[in-house]
């Protein structure tokens, strides 16, 4: 029997998703025994121990549903930004949180959502589906923000603009006093969302976590602004990514209808013991950070030496062009070389074609062996 | 400062969640040492020790994004029922699927979708939130389906009919005939979802899986139609409700539609890997439909002697009214009163409020020990 009903326009629209090749994959089709995984911006020393250890304590319970909202996970979040709980909503990851607050803000057919382009793609994707226009201001040719370019997208239909902090896949951070400037010329009505998935490595400075944390993010005055979300995610610095954790910090009206929208159960039993414990894991979240610092200052030197073009990055990943050569140029484009030429050596990194960047590529911070086997497998490429 | 911004209506009106008590509040409240939760349905024997095992050895990767898709359990759970991996649809429990399902085929403002009353939250939630019509057919006085009253509302703009079976509070499971007959007489471009969320425990008879699957699901002829999708989750017999993993069977143009609308990574790398363990642990699933089986009966038999009002359950719950008796009525009546007093003696059981019907409770099937617990408890409760 053929199917006579269909799908939302919208929807139907929408580009199909291309996952890349799993680990698996990669290692079967080129015959390797090591692969090294430096794509998705994970933690480079894996999980918190205390995490993983709550994980396995947790096991046997998974029979139950968590309690609704998870209060004790909100409770110690809330305690470390200083905030009530009630301006807490936490999510199935932060995408969640981000698809909420489209949901909850603006009506479909009626308001419309600004962003820099390129940008998290969930933003569109989620704008989309949700039938709400999305106005897009291109960054400028350094990846950095051109506030009069995206201010005048904004006008009073505009329920939300979206400012990644650090920038994916740039790593670039915006000062702070813009992003406040920001928030005072936004209409009434409109609510800046900083998404601070990458915060954590941009506020630490030598190896003392938040040591710059006001100079690049709101955070530390959430309280003067009416206007403000800032979403934070427990997949970087934590090393969750897998279980999916995330939240949005946001006036607390606001909050308490994202979490009535919000399904009951979204965040599953062992994300909220393993969140509550990674946030106990200082030892971890130190070495994390020092890890990646160290790594970044390493890959920035000496992809530059090599003749890349690196752009300064204030996160845990690195966006660069390979040097151009001399000769004609690669079907494939000489990112797209490098990234073969890479992967057939075992080394996952990013391409960024579907940021509209073929040009480029993103290499997360790995441990340091895992950094130096980048660099050694590039080498050899561009010689 | 305040907030000037503001929350669509839609959302400003849902009602607040009124989680229920957890059981360490009970716990310290009442003074107990034990308590028995025979409140959600969840499975008497726990987690399937495979599962368990599973996240155990998962809980060191889960720094790591799971594959987008999750592609192998797609391919086991195709597998098991005999369709094509384009049928299946991952979701973050069937609520995700329950949500995307509305999403992906009802325009909002526009559409609108079909439903009995009272049934399972989600549907006029997330209708709600969607910004789609709710209809709504009243059950029959036994909680039998009325098909006439629900076609009478069904028209062209109807996208979505749900149907639970068994349904959830009353535990009936209408004959598949039936349903049949429904999907014929739908408008083309009605799709009828079936939520078979507790399709298991109908199925099994004297301990055999699925031998009276055909009595009760489409799912044996699934291919015979061409509007049908089939909702099932790992959140019952499988033990995985706090890991939040459930799907849909759908006609693989949509599935294509939902998964292209799905959050990338809604999916947990833990529910993942235990969902797969879980499928195979066939051991526990057989002891688990045993315990239903066996319980239910016992349930209904003791239930009914002591005077109670039952409702024939093909499901691992039951609902039951409370004797009616002489003298003044009870302020909080005389359901609210059993639930209070089941409670200050350490058993959980489930208020129908939510659902409309204050005059009803249902208990979960429980373990043996369990099941006589709750039966002394509330033997002394009514004499």
């Amino acid at each position: 029997m053929t199917t006579s009903f269909s799908a939302r326009l919208a929807v139907r629209e929408l580009e199909p998703y291309a996952p890349g090749l799993s680990i698996d994959e990669i290692r079967s089709r080129y015959g390797l025994e090591r692969i090294i995984k430096l794509a998705s911006n994970e933690n480079p020393l894996g999980v918190s121990p205390l995490a993983k250890e709550a994980v396995e304590r947790k096991a046997a319970s998974v029979f139950r549903y968590a309690q609704s909202g998870c209060p004790r996970l909100v409770e110690a979040i809330a305690g470390l930004h200083g905030l009530s709980p009630d301006c807490v909503v936490i999510g199935n990851g932060s995408d969640e949180v981000i698809d909420l607050l489209i949901r909850c803000l603006a009506e479909p057919g009626r308001n419309n959502v600004a962003v820099f382009k390129p940008c998290f793609g969930l933003y569109p994707l989620q704008s989309r589906i949700c039938g709400v226009e999305l106005r897009a201001a291109p960054l400028r040719e350094n990846f950095h923000f051109d506030w009069e370019a995206l201010l005048d997208l904004v006008d009073e239909r505009t329920s939300l603009v979206f400012v990644t902090t650090p920038d994916n896949p740039s790593g670039y951070s915006p000062p702070a006093p813009e992003l406040e400037k920001l928030a005072l010329r936004l209409p009434a009505g409109t609510l800046l969302v900083l998404d601070e998935a990458y915060m954590d490595f941009a506020a630490c400075s030598e190896g003392i976590p938040n040591s710059r944390l006001a100079e690049f993010s709101l955070l530390p005055r959430f309280r003067d602004f009416g206007n403000l979300a800032v979403l934070r995610t427990f997949s970087k610095l934590h090393g969750l990514a897998g279980l999916r954790l995330g939240y949005g910090l946001m006036p607390a009206e606001l909050a308490s209808c994202l979490c009535r929208a919000r399904l009951p159960f979204s965040v599953n039993i062992l994300a909220e013991a393993a969140g509550l414990a990674a946030l106990e894991d200082r030892d971890f979240l130190l070495e994390t950070l020092k890890t990646v610092e160290r790594g970044r200052e390493l890959l920035q030197r000496e992809l530059a030496a090599l003749g890349c073009r690196v752009y300064p990055s204030s996160s845990n990943f690195i966006m660069f062009a390979p040097p151009e050569r001399d000769g004609p140029a690669r079907p494939e484009g000489e990112a797209g070389h490098v990234f073969e030429s890479l992967l057939r050596r075992g080394v996952i990194v990013r391409r960024l074609n579907s940021y509209g960047l073929p040009g480029l590529l993103r290499v997360s911070v790995g441990k340091e062996e895992e950094n130096r086997i980048f660099l050694t497998a590039l080498r050899e490429i561009l010689a």
